[in-house]
């Protein structure tokens, strides 16, 4: 047993100043957290409710900095340089660590190590040439997404091969990028499990999710999903990704659901849009939890309370009357400018019963606002 | 109809910056909302998460910096000086109005209201002399309980007399201030109600809370009440008071039980101690729905999600760790020095089942700290 820690007046980096970084602090602060994030961008919206070190995430002094005033640092993005990973993890203890952050930055990484542990994924080839494209192609068949290997969120670096003639054009587009090529999945739906392991091994998860992607970019989630069939597949692939990487804080796993098979596409190792229902659709939210495994403290249960919806808001907030004045709808403002494909906010509905979730969703999916 | 409010960018001014002022931040950040708090301590708790002016409550230039930089202000406790109320009423919209802050700043005001308004009340006599003290006592009996009429709060400003030979000491320690003798009430129990108002007249409940005080403290509460027979009357009584007075925001009536009639006890213009299990307990907190209809936004759902213990941790904090490994259990560090009598934080226990709450209510409680 470790001794027993006392949040209050811990302070907590995040190297990533977003909307996942926001929604950290605020979660945090009951707890009696402190909080400093570290981001570049003059505007970055956690920077509204906490200290904002104003740095690049490579600049050695801002990460020194960030080091010599946190007890321990967070990730609010995974795609931060190793170096400066490693940088900052040989001066105060980074989680998750660098090796979960490393292995879900690759593709192709991420996918080796689902395979390794038994989590079926698409079938996938690495591409590092014209020539291997067109290798891969035969070993996966089209339609088939090519993607780069980092890089890469919300549908961004990858291109759909339908027919051979796209290859080209895709290849001229991608060339440069280390890339994989992934099999075409034909899913039935889209779920994700979300749990939270803390330094000791121990272990919770929330109920899985049902996604909902359009353009490549998340816009609904329903949880609990109606997958209780899956539930314990899903532990178990998330269990064995926890403990392979010896992993500390939360991690989402998404999954294709082929006909009752959960088939593997990707992985965050932080929280993850899939999961801000938590926040008010479960007992302990995913920000929570993250920082209480963070911190060294107890986890919180996951209990789902109701049934919850959680709805994107891409590029511009709607107008928030009709959103606010539904009973059991939770806004979430980032803070953020509009601009085109960005998340600027969300709204979560709880209910007691699914059928006023599915009522209250139709009259409010028609009012968010165009891209 | 007025016309719909945007929230997002809106700064909310809070005259105060205590652990009321920081949970309004909290949640006020969701709904895109900016705060502004004047306080003059230099380690005033809200000042952790949002920007403090500091000054005093009757420093005319931080008043007008605070009205200036500001959409709207309220209020995190109600013991502000009338002149610094009108003189940023003149200036900014004030939510609640002067005339409700002034009302219940008074104690004999806010008793001559709830007698307007045919709320019962303990029997009382304003107490300006030794003389009327005597008399006092001879239309109230004994016990009774001889109070300051303004800035009395948590049991502060009061006298408990038992016997005739109470009253010179009572008298040489409270005479100076303007005094009111309260007859003592034999209650059954105590609750309060919880409401919000919009400009507009929309008003919204919480069901009845029951309150345990010890010391004049608050310490524990239990939500929702079992008291389903009393709810319309105290619905009613709360109605009448917000209508009187005009109110926006959040109001709070504190209620002895007299054998199934409520005896209006006090009123708190503001979000309330007995308040804060709204925060995980019901669908929308009390201190959203303060925010709500101080900015002009429709009212959120009181519904009560399950039921709910709130303990108050006066004093210190006790040892986290088994709160934190309870389920259920949400923790509320206020970001405050430890001293004797002072709310340092608050958990909300949150359970599905009555007997659930009240199994781990007897665990915890013996592990409260000290005052």
């Amino acid at each position: 047993m470790s001794e027993p820690v006392d949040p209050s007046g811990l302070t907590v980096g995040i190297v990533g100043g977003g909307q996942l970084a926001r929604m950290l602090a605020l979660a945090g602060y009951p707890l009696g957290l402190h909080f400093i994030v570290l981001d570049p961008a003059k505007d970055a919206c956690a920077g509204q409710v906490a200290t904002q070190l104003h740095g690049e995430y490579d600049d050695p002094d801002a990460l020194d900095e960030l080091a010599r005033r946190c007890d321990v640092v967070t990730f609010d993005f995974e795609n931060v340089p190793a170096a400066a990973l490693e940088h900052l993890a040989a001066e105060v203890p980074v989680a998750p660590n660098p090796r979960a952050l490393g292995t879900a930055q690759d593709r192709l990484a991420e996918k080796t190590l689902f395979r390794e542990l038994d989590i079926p994924t698409p079938v996938y080839a690495a591409v590092d040439s014209r020539e291997e494209l067109s290798i891969a192609v035969a070993t996966t068949g089209l339609p088939a997404v090519l993607k780069t290997r980092r890089f890469g969120y919300d549908g961004k670096g990858q291109r759909v091969l339908r027919e051979r003639a796209d290859l080209d054009a895709a290849w001229a587009e991608l060339a440069g990028h280390a890339l994989i090529l992934e099999g075409f999945v034909p899913f039935t739906r889209e779920l994700s499990i979300l749990a939270a392991r803390s330094a000791d091994g121990t272990t919770v998860f929330w109920p899985l999710v049902e996604n909902v992607h359009t353009g490549g970019i998340l816009r609904l989630s329903r949880a609990p999903a109606d997958a209780e069939a899956l539930e314990a597949t899903a532990r178990a692939h998330a269990q064995a990704v926890l403990d392979a990487l010896d992993y500390v804080g939360v991690l989402a796993i998404e999954f294709f659901d082929v006909g009752g098979t959960l088939i593997a596409n990707e992985m965050a190792p932080r929280v993850h849009n899939s999961g801000h229902w938590t926040l008010e659709g479960a007992e302990t939210s995913q920000f929570e939890n993250h920082l209480r495994a963070v911190c060294g403290l107890p986890l919180g249960s996951t209990h789902a309370v109701g049934y919850s919806a959680m709805l994107n808001f891409i590029g511009r907030l709607p107008e928030p009357g009709p959103f606010l004045a539904t009973p059991g709808l939770h806004w979430h403002d980032y803070g953020k400018a509009p601009r085109s494909g960005r998340k600027v906010g969300h709204a979560t509905l709880r209910t007691d019963q699914p059928d006023e979730l599915e009522h209250a969703l139709a009259r409010l999916q028609p009012l968010l606002a165009a891209d």
